[in-house]
């Protein structure tokens, strides 16, 4: 674990497949996997995987491979899954809603706690929906950590820095706009339309 | 246009980023750009931005910049926005629904026509869902181009399959599954959970 300093981001992002992966090994009863083996699942060469895991200090064993528990249970541990973050989603508009229903997120560790809206708006599966004059309050009130930002371009900018001097810690942003890197906050970008626009381009490139 | 074989994937990566700040720019009036000033928008260094616009061919004037409207124009034609893709939603749930209904798709060129799932569910904004066995007719008698997959782990694979076999030519898929590569279609992948994941990873090495 001691190792984890200036690990690229590249192999932070290859993280979540490798734990992908491994929940799918277990699910299946299989109890140990070689990188070679895990190098024909994900598509990463085994020399790569086994290079990616020795950034936080191995966890193989030569000749027997990886124990698919231990190496997901290692996993969680280095992804900050042993952590429940409190979650609130800015926006109740449809994409936010349809965040705060998903259940595959509370499994990843983030409970969303309340939305809010510029409008009122009924409980999302029985979550409120709170103004938004509420949320710098609710934010230190509640220890909120990670905010949804599913609001308008024009709005983002101004929320995103609410959220900051309310202290929250990680910014999961869906609004179509760079927001500024601040220190002491993550901010990790779903650009939805950027991604549209690439699958344009090679369908066109295609043809 | 002729030069635009064998871009490597991080320049078309950048073109959305171009697009989204053109659009921007122009909004506010601005009718010429230096590269510089683009620079200091996108976080791109001058250079970099050159270099990626020459890849297809230039655009930009020596000392006059580039003309803000006739580049967007450009970027439009290159990642094949001058076209409409006709588009199903698979999956029904809150996050089909969602994406169903999101007008900024529509304006990137995405029109979805119809929805499908295995159950009944009402219209979503007047488009229908249908029954997943219509699925292939549907899609090869109306000539749709694009699917949006938000169905489950399990039900991803087969889907998959037979988009493939009804002809379609882009999925951009929102399945937690990596869907093998097929030739003559382009698959984008929107991981929600890896992106939390990595979210929650910097947030732990931010502590």
């Amino acid at each position: 674990m001691a190792k984890s300093t200036k690990v690229s981001e590249t192999v932070i992002r290859r993280m979540p497949v490798y734990h992908r992966y491994l929940r799918d090994i277990i699910d299946r009863g299989i109890e140990r996997i070689s990188s070679s083996e895990l190098s024909k699942l994900t598509g990463f060469t085994a020399s790569q995987i086994r290079q990616d895991l020795n950034n936080f200090g191995g966890f193989g064993q030569q000749g027997y491979g990886y124990n698919t528990i231990e190496l997901k249970k290692q996993i969680d541990i280095i992804l900050g899954m042993d952590h429940i973050y409190k979650t609130v989603v800015i926006g109740a508009g449809r994409l936010g809603q349809a965040l705060a229903r998903y259940q595959g997120f509370k499994s990843s560790g983030f409970e969303v706690l309340s939305l809010f809206d510029i409008e009122t708006k009924e409980d999302v599966d029985a979550i409120p929906v709170r103004p938004m004059e509420e949320l710098e309050d609710y934010i230190k009130k509640n220890k909120v950590e990670v905010a949804i930002l599913t609001v308008p371009k024009t709005a983002a900018t101004d929320i995103a820095k609410t959220l900051v001097e309310s202290g929250i810690k990680g910014i999961w942003n869906f609004s179509p706009i760079d927001l500024p890197a601040r220190k002491g906050v993550v901010v990790e970008n779903i650009r939805l339309n950027d991604s549209l626009l690439t699958l344009s381009y090679y369908m066109k490139e295609n043809k």
